[in-house]
Protein backbone atom coordinates (compact mmCIF):
# COMPACT_ATOMS: atom_id res chain seq x y z
CA UNK A 1 0.00 0.00 0.00
CA UNK A 2 3.27 2.31 0.54
CA UNK A 3 3.89 5.01 -2.09
CA UNK A 4 6.85 6.23 -1.46
CA UNK A 5 5.58 10.24 -2.77
CA UNK A 6 2.42 10.61 -0.44
CA UNK A 7 4.47 10.76 2.81
CA UNK A 8 7.02 13.65 1.90
CA UNK A 9 3.51 15.36 0.80
CA UNK A 10 1.95 14.46 4.10
CA UNK A 11 4.98 15.08 6.81
CA UNK A 12 4.75 18.81 4.63
CA UNK A 13 1.51 19.70 5.59
CA UNK A 14 1.98 18.37 8.90
CA UNK A 15 5.10 20.94 9.61
CA UNK A 16 2.91 23.17 7.98
CA UNK A 17 0.22 23.02 10.25
CA UNK A 18 2.41 23.21 13.42
CA UNK A 19 1.54 27.16 12.88
CA UNK A 20 -1.75 26.32 14.35
CA UNK A 21 0.01 26.74 17.88
CA UNK A 22 0.56 30.17 17.23
CA UNK A 23 -2.57 31.75 16.05
CA UNK A 24 -4.07 32.92 19.26
CA UNK A 25 -7.60 33.51 20.12
CA UNK A 26 -9.21 36.22 22.22
CA UNK A 27 -9.84 33.94 25.37
CA UNK A 28 -7.57 32.86 27.67
CA UNK A 29 -5.87 30.33 29.36
CA UNK A 30 -7.80 29.45 32.64
CA UNK A 31 -4.66 30.61 34.78
CA UNK A 32 -5.03 33.94 32.68
CA UNK A 33 -1.27 34.26 32.14
CA UNK A 34 -2.19 34.25 28.14
CA UNK A 35 -4.36 33.52 25.66
CA UNK A 36 -5.26 30.45 24.10
CA UNK A 37 -4.42 29.39 20.63
CA UNK A 38 -5.90 27.34 18.08
CA UNK A 39 -3.94 23.94 18.51
CA UNK A 40 -4.88 24.62 22.43
CA UNK A 41 -8.72 25.16 21.63
CA UNK A 42 -9.42 22.36 19.46
CA UNK A 43 -7.66 19.66 21.76
CA UNK A 44 -10.11 20.95 24.54
CA UNK A 45 -13.10 20.85 22.64
CA UNK A 46 -12.01 17.62 21.27
CA UNK A 47 -12.07 16.39 24.89
CA UNK A 48 -15.98 18.62 25.34
CA UNK A 49 -17.04 16.08 22.74
CA UNK A 50 -15.60 13.24 23.94
CA UNK A 51 -16.45 13.33 26.97
CA UNK A 52 -20.56 14.73 26.63
CA UNK A 53 -21.72 12.61 23.74
CA UNK A 54 -22.98 10.10 25.83
CA UNK A 55 -25.04 12.46 27.75
CA UNK A 56 -26.72 13.90 24.36
CA UNK A 57 -30.34 12.62 23.97
CA UNK A 58 -29.00 11.61 20.19
CA UNK A 59 -27.00 9.14 18.80
CA UNK A 60 -23.61 11.09 17.05
CA UNK A 61 -21.01 9.25 15.26
CA UNK A 62 -18.16 10.28 17.83
CA UNK A 63 -15.25 9.52 15.51
CA UNK A 64 -16.83 11.60 12.86
CA UNK A 65 -17.26 14.56 14.25
CA UNK A 66 -13.70 14.09 16.38
CA UNK A 67 -12.24 14.19 12.82
CA UNK A 68 -14.63 17.16 11.77
CA UNK A 69 -13.14 19.30 15.08
CA UNK A 70 -9.45 17.98 14.48
CA UNK A 71 -9.96 19.92 11.30
CA UNK A 72 -12.58 23.07 11.97
CA UNK A 73 -10.23 25.49 12.10
CA UNK A 74 -7.00 24.71 10.51
CA UNK A 75 -8.06 27.29 7.58
CA UNK A 76 -6.97 30.01 9.94
CA UNK A 77 -3.50 29.00 9.63
CA UNK A 78 -3.80 30.85 6.43
CA UNK A 79 -6.92 33.40 7.55
CA UNK A 80 -6.39 34.63 10.98
CA UNK A 81 -8.73 33.80 13.98
CA UNK A 82 -11.65 35.76 13.51
CA UNK A 83 -13.11 36.53 17.07
CA UNK A 84 -17.00 35.55 17.84
CA UNK A 85 -18.06 39.46 18.13
CA UNK A 86 -16.10 40.96 15.05
CA UNK A 87 -18.74 42.14 13.35
CA UNK A 88 -16.64 43.86 10.46
CA UNK A 89 -14.60 40.47 10.69
CA UNK A 90 -17.66 38.40 9.74
CA UNK A 91 -18.12 40.35 6.60
CA UNK A 92 -15.39 38.48 4.81
CA UNK A 93 -14.91 35.32 7.59
CA UNK A 94 -16.11 33.19 4.35
CA UNK A 95 -14.47 34.49 1.32
CA UNK A 96 -11.37 34.70 3.22
CA UNK A 97 -11.07 31.45 5.14
CA UNK A 98 -12.22 29.90 1.56
CA UNK A 99 -9.46 31.43 -0.21
CA UNK A 100 -7.21 29.67 3.11
CA UNK A 101 -8.50 26.39 2.18
CA UNK A 102 -7.05 25.46 -1.03
CA UNK A 103 -3.39 26.29 -0.94
CA UNK A 104 -3.56 24.89 2.69
CA UNK A 105 -5.13 21.58 1.70
CA UNK A 106 -3.62 21.35 -1.51
CA UNK A 107 -0.55 20.46 -0.01
CA UNK A 108 -1.78 17.21 0.85
CA UNK A 109 -2.21 14.00 -2.02
CA UNK A 110 -5.24 14.65 -3.93
CA UNK A 111 -7.76 12.01 -1.66
CA UNK A 112 -6.91 13.65 1.51
CA UNK A 113 -6.86 16.63 0.09
CA UNK A 114 -10.53 16.01 -1.06
CA UNK A 115 -11.45 14.26 2.13
CA UNK A 116 -10.21 16.87 4.22
CA UNK A 117 -12.01 20.06 2.48
CA UNK A 118 -14.81 17.83 2.69
CA UNK A 119 -14.73 17.47 6.62
CA UNK A 120 -13.96 21.32 6.32
CA UNK A 121 -17.21 22.45 4.04
CA UNK A 122 -19.37 20.00 6.10
CA UNK A 123 -18.48 21.61 9.61
CA UNK A 124 -19.05 25.10 7.80
CA UNK A 125 -22.52 23.87 6.49
CA UNK A 126 -23.60 22.64 10.00
CA UNK A 127 -25.67 20.05 8.03
CA UNK A 128 -24.91 16.71 9.70
CA UNK A 129 -25.78 15.88 13.20
CA UNK A 130 -21.73 15.96 13.74
CA UNK A 131 -21.34 19.13 12.05
CA UNK A 132 -24.11 20.61 14.24
CA UNK A 133 -22.97 18.95 17.27
CA UNK A 134 -19.12 20.11 16.47
CA UNK A 135 -20.72 23.62 16.53
CA UNK A 136 -22.13 23.23 19.75
CA UNK A 137 -19.41 22.00 21.18
CA UNK A 138 -16.97 25.03 19.56
CA UNK A 139 -19.19 27.54 21.41
CA UNK A 140 -19.39 25.54 24.69
CA UNK A 141 -15.73 25.26 24.77
CA UNK A 142 -15.70 28.81 23.93
CA UNK A 143 -17.94 30.04 26.58
CA UNK A 144 -16.69 27.65 29.03
CA UNK A 145 -12.88 28.41 29.01
CA UNK A 146 -14.43 32.70 29.35
CA UNK A 147 -15.52 31.33 32.12
CA UNK A 148 -13.00 29.54 33.68
CA UNK A 149 -11.32 32.41 32.89
CA UNK A 150 -12.75 34.76 34.95
CA UNK A 151 -14.55 36.72 32.18
CA UNK A 152 -11.49 38.21 31.41
CA UNK A 153 -12.48 38.39 27.46
CA UNK A 154 -15.94 39.28 28.09
CA UNK A 155 -14.45 42.21 30.18
CA UNK A 156 -11.82 43.45 27.56
CA UNK A 157 -14.84 43.21 24.67
CA UNK A 158 -18.04 44.43 26.38
CA UNK A 159 -19.43 41.37 26.32
CA UNK A 160 -22.51 41.25 28.34
CA UNK A 161 -24.87 38.08 29.56
CA UNK A 162 -27.50 39.10 27.12
CA UNK A 163 -25.07 39.59 23.94
CA UNK A 164 -23.42 35.83 24.94
CA UNK A 165 -26.60 34.10 25.40
CA UNK A 166 -28.15 35.59 21.76
CA UNK A 167 -24.57 34.28 20.78
CA UNK A 168 -24.85 30.87 21.90
CA UNK A 169 -28.45 30.15 21.37
CA UNK A 170 -28.08 27.55 18.53
CA UNK A 171 -25.72 25.95 20.98
CA UNK A 172 -27.66 26.23 24.18
CA UNK A 173 -30.32 24.52 21.94
CA UNK A 174 -28.27 21.60 20.15
CA UNK A 175 -29.92 18.98 22.80
CA UNK A 176 -30.91 19.30 26.70
CA UNK A 177 -27.87 18.11 27.50
CA UNK A 178 -25.86 20.91 26.56
CA UNK A 179 -28.63 23.47 27.52
CA UNK A 180 -27.83 22.25 31.08
CA UNK A 181 -24.12 22.70 30.91
CA UNK A 182 -24.39 25.97 29.12
CA UNK A 183 -27.14 27.37 32.38
CA UNK A 184 -24.86 25.64 34.77
CA UNK A 185 -22.11 27.97 33.35
CA UNK A 186 -24.17 31.40 33.21
CA UNK A 187 -25.15 30.46 36.76
CA UNK A 188 -21.53 30.70 37.74
CA UNK A 189 -20.49 33.77 35.74
CA UNK A 190 -23.69 35.50 37.32
CA UNK A 191 -22.59 33.84 40.86
CA UNK A 192 -19.06 34.99 40.84
CA UNK A 193 -20.35 38.32 38.59
CA UNK A 194 -18.03 37.86 35.96
CA UNK A 195 -20.16 40.24 33.50
CA UNK A 196 -18.72 43.39 32.92
CA UNK A 197 -21.85 45.10 33.61
CA UNK A 198 -24.83 43.01 35.91
CA UNK A 199 -27.28 42.36 32.86
CA UNK A 200 -28.52 39.27 33.38
CA UNK A 201 -31.19 38.77 30.85
CA UNK B 1 -31.09 10.01 29.29
CA UNK B 2 -29.97 13.29 31.39
CA UNK B 3 -29.12 12.76 34.69
CA UNK B 4 -28.38 15.63 36.09
CA UNK B 5 -25.30 14.62 38.86
CA UNK B 6 -23.50 14.12 36.28
CA UNK B 7 -23.00 17.35 33.87
CA UNK B 8 -21.51 19.16 36.86
CA UNK B 9 -18.70 16.46 37.50
CA UNK B 10 -17.77 16.68 33.75
CA UNK B 11 -17.72 20.46 33.88
CA UNK B 12 -15.34 20.28 36.74
CA UNK B 13 -13.23 17.87 35.09
CA UNK B 14 -13.06 19.44 31.76
CA UNK B 15 -11.96 22.62 33.59
CA UNK B 16 -9.14 20.66 35.38
CA UNK B 17 -7.69 19.34 32.26
CA UNK B 18 -7.32 23.03 31.40
CA UNK B 19 -4.29 22.89 33.49
CA UNK B 20 -2.72 20.47 30.33
CA UNK B 21 -1.74 24.05 28.59
CA UNK B 22 0.82 24.55 30.81
CA UNK B 23 2.55 21.16 31.20
CA UNK B 24 5.48 22.35 28.84
CA UNK B 25 7.96 19.74 27.14
CA UNK B 26 11.57 19.82 26.25
CA UNK B 27 10.65 20.21 22.37
CA UNK B 28 10.01 23.43 20.93
CA UNK B 29 7.38 25.01 18.63
CA UNK B 30 9.03 25.28 15.14
CA UNK B 31 9.42 28.95 15.89
CA UNK B 32 11.09 28.16 18.38
CA UNK B 33 9.66 31.44 20.27
CA UNK B 34 8.89 28.97 23.32
CA UNK B 35 8.47 25.30 24.32
CA UNK B 36 5.74 22.75 22.98
CA UNK B 37 2.70 22.50 25.98
CA UNK B 38 0.94 18.78 26.25
CA UNK B 39 -2.23 20.28 24.52
CA UNK B 40 -0.28 21.06 21.31
CA UNK B 41 1.09 17.80 21.27
CA UNK B 42 -2.22 15.94 21.89
CA UNK B 43 -3.28 17.80 19.03
CA UNK B 44 -0.61 17.51 17.01
CA UNK B 45 -0.41 14.09 17.16
CA UNK B 46 -4.10 13.40 17.11
CA UNK B 47 -3.62 15.27 13.16
CA UNK B 48 -0.55 12.27 12.72
CA UNK B 49 -2.56 9.72 13.25
CA UNK B 50 -5.27 10.60 11.49
CA UNK B 51 -3.30 11.59 8.26
CA UNK B 52 -1.20 8.81 8.36
CA UNK B 53 -3.58 5.90 9.09
CA UNK B 54 -4.33 5.27 5.50
CA UNK B 55 -0.74 4.64 4.79
CA UNK B 56 -0.44 1.95 7.22
CA UNK B 57 0.21 -1.42 5.66
CA UNK B 58 -2.27 -2.77 8.47
CA UNK B 59 -5.61 -1.87 9.54
CA UNK B 60 -6.08 0.53 13.01
CA UNK B 61 -9.70 1.46 14.49
CA UNK B 62 -9.10 5.16 14.02
CA UNK B 63 -11.59 6.14 16.32
CA UNK B 64 -10.60 4.07 18.95
CA UNK B 65 -6.99 5.81 18.30
CA UNK B 66 -7.73 8.83 18.79
CA UNK B 67 -9.52 8.47 22.29
CA UNK B 68 -6.17 6.53 23.13
CA UNK B 69 -4.29 9.96 21.95
CA UNK B 70 -6.23 12.45 23.18
CA UNK B 71 -6.27 10.99 27.05
CA UNK B 72 -2.72 9.35 26.72
CA UNK B 73 -0.64 12.44 28.71
CA UNK B 74 -3.36 14.04 30.70
CA UNK B 75 -2.17 12.14 34.16
CA UNK B 76 0.67 15.19 33.73
CA UNK B 77 -1.29 17.67 34.90
CA UNK B 78 -0.40 15.58 38.52
CA UNK B 79 2.55 13.80 37.49
CA UNK B 80 4.49 16.33 35.44
CA UNK B 81 6.09 15.80 31.91
CA UNK B 82 8.96 13.37 32.26
CA UNK B 83 11.45 13.98 29.25
CA UNK B 84 12.38 10.91 26.89
CA UNK B 85 16.15 11.15 28.09
CA UNK B 86 15.37 12.14 31.79
CA UNK B 87 16.98 8.61 33.10
CA UNK B 88 16.33 9.41 37.22
CA UNK B 89 13.04 10.51 36.25
CA UNK B 90 11.63 7.29 34.50
CA UNK B 91 12.83 4.97 37.70
CA UNK B 92 9.77 6.55 39.50
CA UNK B 93 7.36 7.76 36.31
CA UNK B 94 5.15 4.51 36.47
CA UNK B 95 4.69 4.75 39.98
CA UNK B 96 3.94 8.63 39.92
CA UNK B 97 2.15 8.55 36.99
CA UNK B 98 -0.59 5.65 38.51
CA UNK B 99 -0.77 7.31 41.48
CA UNK B 100 -1.81 10.62 39.42
CA UNK B 101 -4.43 8.46 37.37
CA UNK B 102 -6.45 7.77 40.93
CA UNK B 103 -7.35 11.73 41.45
CA UNK B 104 -7.59 13.08 38.25
CA UNK B 105 -9.74 10.58 36.55
CA UNK B 106 -11.88 9.94 39.95
CA UNK B 107 -13.37 13.32 38.84
CA UNK B 108 -15.41 11.76 36.32
CA UNK B 109 -18.35 9.67 36.84
CA UNK B 110 -17.72 6.47 37.41
CA UNK B 111 -18.84 4.89 34.22
CA UNK B 112 -16.42 7.62 32.58
CA UNK B 113 -13.79 7.02 35.14
CA UNK B 114 -13.31 3.52 34.48
CA UNK B 115 -13.59 4.25 30.41
CA UNK B 116 -11.27 6.66 30.73
CA UNK B 117 -8.30 4.80 32.98
CA UNK B 118 -9.01 1.67 30.65
CA UNK B 119 -7.60 4.11 27.68
CA UNK B 120 -4.78 5.50 30.00
CA UNK B 121 -3.83 1.72 30.62
CA UNK B 122 -4.44 0.40 27.21
CA UNK B 123 -1.94 3.03 25.83
CA UNK B 124 0.55 2.62 29.22
CA UNK B 125 0.40 -1.30 27.76
CA UNK B 126 0.85 -0.83 23.98
CA UNK B 127 -0.63 -4.41 23.40
CA UNK B 128 -3.28 -3.78 21.02
CA UNK B 129 -2.08 -2.09 17.42
CA UNK B 130 -4.17 0.96 18.22
CA UNK B 131 -1.70 1.40 21.28
CA UNK B 132 1.30 0.80 19.74
CA UNK B 133 0.21 2.86 16.76
CA UNK B 134 -0.37 5.98 19.23
CA UNK B 135 2.81 4.67 20.94
CA UNK B 136 4.48 5.17 17.41
CA UNK B 137 2.98 8.06 17.00
CA UNK B 138 3.82 10.05 20.20
CA UNK B 139 7.62 8.66 19.28
CA UNK B 140 7.30 10.61 15.61
CA UNK B 141 5.48 13.78 16.03
CA UNK B 142 8.01 14.59 19.13
CA UNK B 143 10.99 13.63 16.54
CA UNK B 144 9.62 15.92 13.89
CA UNK B 145 8.48 18.34 16.04
CA UNK B 146 12.22 18.53 16.82
CA UNK B 147 13.41 18.76 13.41
CA UNK B 148 10.59 21.39 12.72
CA UNK B 149 12.55 23.08 15.25
CA UNK B 150 16.21 22.97 13.86
CA UNK B 151 17.11 20.37 16.46
CA UNK B 152 17.37 23.18 19.21
CA UNK B 153 16.18 20.40 22.00
CA UNK B 154 18.64 17.91 20.66
CA UNK B 155 21.37 20.81 20.79
CA UNK B 156 19.73 21.40 24.59
CA UNK B 157 20.16 17.80 25.91
CA UNK B 158 23.01 16.48 24.33
CA UNK B 159 20.89 14.07 22.08
CA UNK B 160 22.95 12.05 19.00
CA UNK B 161 21.53 10.76 15.75
CA UNK B 162 22.76 7.81 17.38
CA UNK B 163 20.53 8.15 20.56
CA UNK B 164 17.71 9.51 19.07
CA UNK B 165 17.57 6.20 16.76
CA UNK B 166 17.34 4.13 19.38
CA UNK B 167 15.26 5.66 21.27
CA UNK B 168 12.53 5.06 17.92
CA UNK B 169 13.22 2.44 17.53
CA UNK B 170 9.92 0.47 18.06
CA UNK B 171 8.12 3.61 17.06
CA UNK B 172 10.28 3.15 13.68
CA UNK B 173 10.16 -0.44 13.02
CA UNK B 174 5.89 -0.22 13.92
CA UNK B 175 5.52 -0.42 10.29
CA UNK B 176 6.77 0.50 6.91
CA UNK B 177 5.14 3.88 6.34
CA UNK B 178 6.57 4.78 9.77
CA UNK B 179 9.94 3.75 8.48
CA UNK B 180 9.69 5.82 5.86
CA UNK B 181 8.50 8.86 7.28
CA UNK B 182 11.22 8.61 10.11
CA UNK B 183 13.77 8.06 7.50
CA UNK B 184 12.67 10.99 5.54
CA UNK B 185 13.01 13.31 8.34
CA UNK B 186 16.49 11.34 9.75
CA UNK B 187 17.79 12.40 6.21
CA UNK B 188 16.32 16.10 6.82
CA UNK B 189 18.38 16.28 10.16
CA UNK B 190 21.64 14.81 8.30
CA UNK B 191 21.69 16.69 5.81
CA UNK B 192 20.71 20.14 7.46
CA UNK B 193 22.95 19.30 9.95
CA UNK B 194 21.08 19.73 13.27
CA UNK B 195 22.69 17.14 15.87
CA UNK B 196 24.75 18.51 17.90
CA UNK B 197 27.59 16.06 16.83
CA UNK B 198 28.11 14.43 13.51
CA UNK B 199 27.61 11.53 14.55
CA UNK B 200 24.91 9.91 12.29
CA UNK B 201 24.98 6.09 12.97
Amino acid sequence: MIDITRLPTILHFLETIDQFKTIYRLSYIGEQSRHENDAEHTWHMAMFALLLHQELSIEIDIEHTLKLILTHDLVEIYAGDTPAYDAVGHLDKEKREEQAAQPLFAQLPEDMHIQIYGWWREFEEGRTPEARYAHAVDKLQAFAQNVFAQGRTWHENGVTAEKSRAYNRSAREFDPALTQAFELLYQRAADKQLWPEQRQS
